[in-house]
């Protein structure tokens, strides 16, 4: 990645070169997401006029802007996705589409700079009129990803050029004693800290530090910006309702927020600026806990796509997709500038729900909503959105998942997720490969093999899940003593080649409540098993999900199951549906002591729900003594 | 009211003008309605300019129409609100008011007998091309209906004759041979009966007809208005799904539903279509069997105002005001076809919650919905609506409350409602008076005190309400057997003067549970004591109402308190909510044995709710073993 100083950052991510995946959980579903997913997006960017609008706009295509004013922006996620998965995978005709992308995007740039298909081909005239709504600063910013991408993966600068230019452009135009202002939807911040990165030119740096130190301040720029003075503006939904550094509660649209949170995070690292570090803090923690579904979902409401107030999470979520994986993001860079599990924790809650349930198992059909609860006739999966942030957001986070199993530090190593991989790193420049063997996360039992040229002394920390009840840690069959470094089983010894690290985290399947405060959970409970939550659906348990009730003394039971849902574990347990016998059509009647009947329940991973076709889903329970 | 042919009719409604209340709880209502509600709608409609735009009309003031194209329809129904108030209590200011109102809409009438200020003002070359959506007939109703009452009330054609013509109008319109059609609001036809009793003119009635006849059959008149071919059009939220005797769902908006089916009921009456009475007693048992709240409100969302599907009842409800009182029109219009008390149980329970609900203590605030939840920050109550149909529509139901209390037939009388009231009436044309003497709703004992010139036999038939237990009838201290017809305890002897009925009902508070299909309310208990259904509110009970946990072996005591909202009966009990601590700022915990907190938890009346400002309130409250 970057050889730039970072020294306010704890632990440094591997590339996601450095992982191969080869489990059964995984593997499938990441050559899913590189066979599948990725060429279905691509037709479905070509079908839809997003790529020809890159043509039009450089004059190589006549014909107007199609779609919504933001589409460049799918594109540039695309082109980052199949450049992550270059890096991985050679895949020469999706490297041939990449490099007809790439053509298409410089032949549509500016002779400034300048490059927005939606405003050279529509209003021209009105480019950086209105930076709250028309998101050229978020085209941008996944321009620059892309471009910092593909640069890293094949060292080419055909794309980082186009890149620069634009963010010179940006640069000329805003910053001190130019003009003052910041993106109405924030991800230009944090992709001018990778262009950084990856160029060491400090500018970009500064102007994403500009952005985020005039958002939320007055004069609004915003505001400013406004000509209906009839409309109702409501700066926190792009939260900048405070200055950031003062921002204490998650609000606004969730997609927007995690982006800002993560150049908060990106830049405290590169400046080590306390009230940034104070701001995330806080922001953390009203999220994780107070805003957050079970799943990692954000988001409580459709209206403007984000969170609401303290314990509002009805369980017909928005918890959009794209919002999850900007959580992953962030609190990647948490986990970079504090070593702490708990952000282990909710990347890999969020990664394994939220997430996965954003792409269903063909690859090629997508939830942009994901709620906790589909009531009869709600939404299904679809392969396409006219707003389609989610499925090309979705491909590139998969594309680069080894990012997020382990990172490093002067000390040694870091494991985060659990997953059958090899991982090549170095301690302090001394190579060392571990490969992690196991079911996870159908078994919670994992044997690391830590292979070395020469004994090294060095740390291997592995991430104690705070869903996990113990945790036995042995190596090379002896238990091992570790201290626990927030929520990581530090190991350090002097490792020989061929050391075996085993651990075995606790997986029956458990109940979960929700703080009592939460209206649309109380006296209910979800089921989960290690990372994954469980959920109900109409194909295995019928019709009024919510008249499931689950007694606390009823035994859940755990098997896998090979021929459901491509191989999954099921939580199976003898739950009661009410009596609807002997109502006579009576509507309402004096309550009487509750007949009920048994009901077999199964309970399949939320990450694999809305895979079997339309019906009914729930994910908590009514509970009973 | 009429002395043509009623063959069908089974019982037949006393004028209002027989019962004169004077007991603790209706005649304060009353009075306020009297005194305030019924000036404050005048004050309103004066300042928003519903009566100038009739003056408007009429070329005797200058300006333009303003409001909505219905608003006319308010003017009527307060119009017909201050006819019944006239008819039971004078008032020379109200009948000087009334009397202006009525020289303004006379004047506003076009010389071929069309009234309609909007039109007239704004459209007069759009008349009658959108009766979908436009409302003439719909206003034609109310000014049918102010007319009569106006006539009833003093005998005096001065209104009549303006309705007449306008009826007149409308007939020469739409009729067999002539334009096919029908109102996309009902009303008009359940007016034109009305108008057909006053007048003994068959061609209202048959014109009535004609639009039920008309409705919902193909061609669809209301498609063919559609002129934007890419307007979704739903019949069935204009009830015009199907020809109404194939009808046996209620659908859509709920007051065009309640007042379709009364005028349903109008026509059976006079016709006997046994199809008519079929098609009623299906939408009925589906209206009261899975389509309305306990406190009888009708209507699931606010989107049309409207019905959903079966046992779609969530209690952030809309549950209209103006629905309730159409509710109690219908109903009050099948105990007229069929004296069964299940149709009077209806009038009470939406009289009494719904409706009640729907005007503030104060008589000078109300409410468009009556939900059964208020959340924090939810909706209060305002003094007035842009679209005002709700408050003269109390209006004129309160006014009216005296027709609703006893009915008669060949066999006797037949009272429907308790209070402390003396009804005058007669059987057979033998001069009847009865004297309740009651502290209902508080209390459940009831003394009918039978006054007669000379001893007749005929039957005093008193209903058995459905939420009562148990039913402890005397005569003059003798326990009586009776015969329970339908629900009416029918005490058949011959009366003497001063005889005494004692009817003592059991007041106890009850818990009530809803059908298990239904999702809002499951594992939920409701209190009710007598006709009252009771909620918390935040003003006794704090916030978070939704925590709230009433123990199945929980007393609930009641108790009258003279300085709660002007004189209530309170319900209280310890009830349980959770325990908030030890969860140190954890959203998602390992279910553990619930903890609870007692908390002494104050239930008010349903009918009494949101007269002590903001706040939360709650009807359906977590139940435990």
């Amino acid at each position: 990645m970057s050889n730039h100083c970072c020294k306010f950052r704890k632990l440094e991510p591997l590339p996601h070169t450095s992982v191969t995946f080869n489990d059964r959980f995984w593997s499938p579903r990441l050559k899913v997401n590189r066979e599948v997913t990725i060429p279905h997006n691509l037709k479905m960017i070509r079908e839809t006029g997003r790529l020809d609008n890159f043509l039009k706009a450089a004059g190589k295509m006549k014909g107007e802007f199609r779609g919504f004013f933001f589409n460049d922006s799918d594109v540039y996620k695309w082109m980052e996705a199949v450049a992550l998965s270059l890096a991985t995978h050679l895949d020469p005709k999706l490297e041939a589409d990449l490099n007809e992308a790439i053509d298409a995007v410089a032949a549509a740039q500016q002779p400034n700079g300048y490059l927005n298909t939606y405003f050279t081909l529509r209003e021209p005239d009105k480019r950086w009129t209105n930076t709250r709504l028309m998101h050229e600063l978020y085209c941008a910013g996944h321009l620059i990803e892309a471009a910092v991408a593909h640069f890293n993966a094949t060292g080419k600068r055909t794309l980082l050029n186009v890149a620069c230019r634009f963010a010179d452009c940006i640069d000329g135009i805003f910053g001190p004693g130019k003009r003052r202002g910041a993106p109405g939807h924030e991800e230009v911040e944090l992709a001018l800290v990778k262009l950084y990165h990856a160029t060491g030119e400090t500018r970009y740096l500064k102007l994403a530090q500009f952005f985020l130190d005039t958002r939320g301040t007055e004069p609004s720029t915003f505001l400013a910006e406004i000509t209906n003075p009839d409309e109702k503006w409501d700066p926190s939904v792009f939260q900048a309702h405070l200055p950031v550094r003062q921002q204490f509660e998650v609000v606004g649209h969730s997609v927007r927020a995690m982006y800002l949170y993560s150049a908060m995070a990106d830049v405290y690292a590169e400046t080590g600026d306390p009230l940034l570090l104070a701001a995330l803090d806080k922001l953390w923690a009203n999220m994780t806990g107070k805003r957050m579904y079970l799943t990692g979902g954000l988001g409580s409401t459709a209206r403007y796509e984000g969170f609401t107030s303290d314990f509002d999470l009805p369980n017909e979520a928005y918890a959009e997709t794209c919002a999850g994986i900007g959580c992953i993001f962030w609190n990647h860079r948490m986990l970079g500038l504090q070593a702490h599990s708990h952000f282990g924790d909710v990347i890999e809650n969020t990664l394994y729900n939220n997430v996965l349930s954003g792409v269903g198992l063909d690859g090629a059909s997508f939830f942009y909503e994901n709620p906790l609860r589909r009531r009869n006739g709600g939404k299904e999966r679809t392969p396409w959105y006219d707003c389609a942030c989610c499925p090309p957001n979705v491909a590139r986070l998969l594309a680069s998942l080894g990012e997020y199993v382990c990172s490093k530090s002067p000390e040694g190593l870091w494991i985060h997720l659990y997953a059958g991989c090899t991982i090549n790193a170095d301690v302090n420049g001394v190579p060392v490969k571990l490969t992690q063997k196991t079911d996870y996360p159908w078994s919670g039992s994992t044997e690391i093999t830590v292979s070395v040229k020469a004994a090294a002394e060095f740390a291997v920390c592995l991430r104690l899940p705070g869903w996990s009840r113990e945790q036995v840690i042995s190596v090379n069959g002896a238990p091992v003593q570790f201290a626990n470094s927030n929520g990581y089983a530090c190991i350090r010894r002097r490792w020989a080649d061929g050391d075996k690290i085993s651990l075995k985290l606790g997986m029956e399947p458990v109940r979960v409540e929700a703080n009592p405060h939460v209206e649309a959970d109380f006296a209910k409970v979800a089921l989960r098993r290690g990372p994954l939550v469980y959920c109900l659906e109409e194909a295995d348990n019928g019709r009024e999900l919510f008249a499931v009730t689950l007694p606390n003394n009823a035994q859940v039971k755990a098997e896998f199951k090979n021929d459901v849902l491509g191989g999954v574990v099921l939580l199976e347990a003898l739950a009661e549906m009410p009596d609807y016998s002997r109502w006579d059509g009576k509507l309402y009647r004096e309550a009487t002591a509750r007949g009920a009947s048994h009901h077999k329940m199964t309970a399949i991973p939320y990450c694999c729900w809305a895979n079997r076709g339309a019906g009914e889903m729930i994910v908590w329970l009514n509970s009973a003594e």
